[in-house]
């Protein structure tokens, strides 16, 4: 698989979240692997980067994590709005949904946690930070961003470039129920 | 200050972060309040609907927030961008930013926190849940929301409502620099 993602500065991975899309949250363990859609991150650090997700106690990603103590997060863009929902409405354990619907995982260089490039605007490889307490009480995991690369598209030099012409990798912003906002319409702020 | 916000039930209240907005997080103690802008955070929970928002602890609002032991969130829409990045870009501790900024605050009806409506699609009365490891190791705040209120005109029954009609109320998701992606372009995804 030879897609042209460029590598993100690790000083500039908080910019891949800090606009709130929806990612989808890669994990392997014991040949198993898994995929599903999260809605609730954010970073919480910027150096070393550092992360925060909720990832349900049930589900089998937590499971996968809670083993390998590695994940990946993708950024999907608009293109995959119908596989994210798709991933996020059913559960891994029983059936893989990378063949399932699919779905083509590359390894990632440092962590080699499964990652998708082909329709989606960056990715992260993250290492979970133990929190025994948080994990247990608010389903939220810490983690620190070890690698992570962006198709230079619409990610380059550290800043997000959505244009009509990469609409297909415009992020996706889960309104719940399947209706996703894109990120696309962009303002900049003047001075008061 | 009338302004025709109404309830939101705090079983939707999730819904109101689910897209990943940056938000406004207003504080007081003591005589003193304060407003910032924050780009971290999320729901962490349905019901009890609570969220983890990622708020310096070199910060004022921590300072109040700390003190009082709850907060308000209220989210901009894209009229008040220049708004939100100027009460992001310096600190209330000197002086008053409402005041600085002629921002006309009301009083949240359950914690009597301050809110504002005019110009923003929703807000929150938040109480927080003193969790001091993750304050202090990832400056994660982890509060239950008790109250919520928006503007039926983009906000209803749960959900969200973007339309080219309601577009200055359409939400803002921080990019850095002042760039902000607005919410409005929603597509809907489809079985697979």
């Amino acid at each position: 698989m030879t897609i042209p993602f460029a590598p993100v500065a690790l000083e500039h991975a908080s910019r891949l979240l800090n606009h709130g899309p929806t990612v989808l949250v890669t994990s392997a363990h014991g040949g198993r692997r898994n995929i599903m859609a999260a809605a609730w991150s954010m970073p919480v650090e910027f150096s070393p980067p550092r992360i925060a997700i909720v990832i349900d106690k049930n589900t089998f990603t937590r499971e996968l994590i809670a083993a390998s103590g590695i994940f990946g997060v993708c950024l999907p863009g608009a293109a995959l709005a119908d596989l994210t929902f798709a991933v996020g409405s059913c559960s891994g354990r029983e059936s893989d949904k990378f063949a399932r619907f699919g779905i083509e995982a590359a390894k990632g260089p440092v962590l080699g946690v499964p990652l998708l490039e082909a329709g989606c605007a960056a990715w992260m490889e993250c290492r979970l930070i133990p929190e025994a307490h948080t994990e247990d009480a608010y389903d939220t995991c810490f983690a620190e961003v070890v690698s992570a690369a962006a198709d230079p598209a619409v990610f380059a030099n550290g800043r997000w470039n959505f244009s009509p012409d990469n609409a297909a990798l415009h992020t996706l912003h889960h309104l719940g129920a399947g209706n996703f906002a894109c990120a696309g319409d962009v303002i900049r702020a003047r001075p008061l």
